[in-house]
């Protein structure tokens, strides 16, 4: 099965995809989705399509997407529901279903401690994966969120198409 | 010109889409887009669907959305926010862009102040549009934003498409 790891962000969202086959993975691919400065609804938009592109290319058959921080700021929270929602709408559109995971359980499944900080999963992502091409802080958090969902995905959700 | 407007829900989003010639405005369509109680994810995706498929019918070349109600609850700001981005990603997948609008400037544009209620916006929308069918409270917003944006709508984005 071919996994797609989404850190979402209102400026930045971190993709990642890899392939498992039994308990061996390996690393497809990773990138990050860069937003700009433009308005909000262009923002969205690069979002939206950015992450149908890498879809597209890779044809991932399941995807998970991490929760995002809820801050106290009500307005941050809006902003990042906006982004979030935007590209859960990437990928039901695309037919895959979206399963959430909490930072704690992303973490837990990569590092084996729900504290790890983002330089310790960089490296665990670099040493289970060797990723061939440099790797920023959110492609591997998003890659980490892909391993989450390998380790998480019943059975049932081998399928991984919503409709 | 053609004006869609929406007004955004994690449950239920009102759509509204009405002709705009000189200063005449007539009601094309509203609908109230139903969520079910399905996962997240499913919702968002009804959302988004939902709002392609009026789009994709009425072909509107320009559309608004209300800025959704900033509670003082970080969780409900979360989900209001995804519903609000799945929206939004609707429109610009359409190549729309989308004005957003606050409920005071909505409401002043159609019952003349902002501190307006819900049902006089709706006895508003009845007179000035003369709908055929009877008007949910959300499909009256949805009108309203639209009606909202015919005001205030400079020349420049007449145009209305995204790229």
């Amino acid at each position: 099965m071919r996994i797609l790891g989404v850190d979402p962000g209102s400026l930045k969202t971190g993709v990642g995809i890899i392939d498992v086959q039994g308990n061996r993975i390996r690393h497809v691919h990773h990138s990050v989705i860069r937003c700009g400065a433009g308005d909000f609804d262009d923002r969205l938009h690069i979002l939206f399509s950015g992450l149908k592109l890498v879809i597209a290319e890779f044809h991932p058959t399941l995807a998970a997407i991490e929760d995002v921080f809820v801050s106290k700021n009500v307005n941050s929270a809006l902003k990042l529901g906006q982004a979030r929602g935007a590209l859960i709408a990437a990928c039901t559109d695309s037919g895959l279903r979206v399963s959430p995971y909490s930072p704690t359980k992303v973490k837990q499944a990569v590092v084996g401690f729900g504290r790890a900080d983002k330089e310790q999963v960089q490296h665990m992502i670099r040493i289970l994966l060797h990723p061939p091409e440099p790797l920023a802080e959110d492609a591997a958090d998003a890659l980490a969120v892909a391993i989450c969902h390998a380790h998480h995905a019943p059975m049932q959700t081998l399928t991984g198409t919503l409709r």
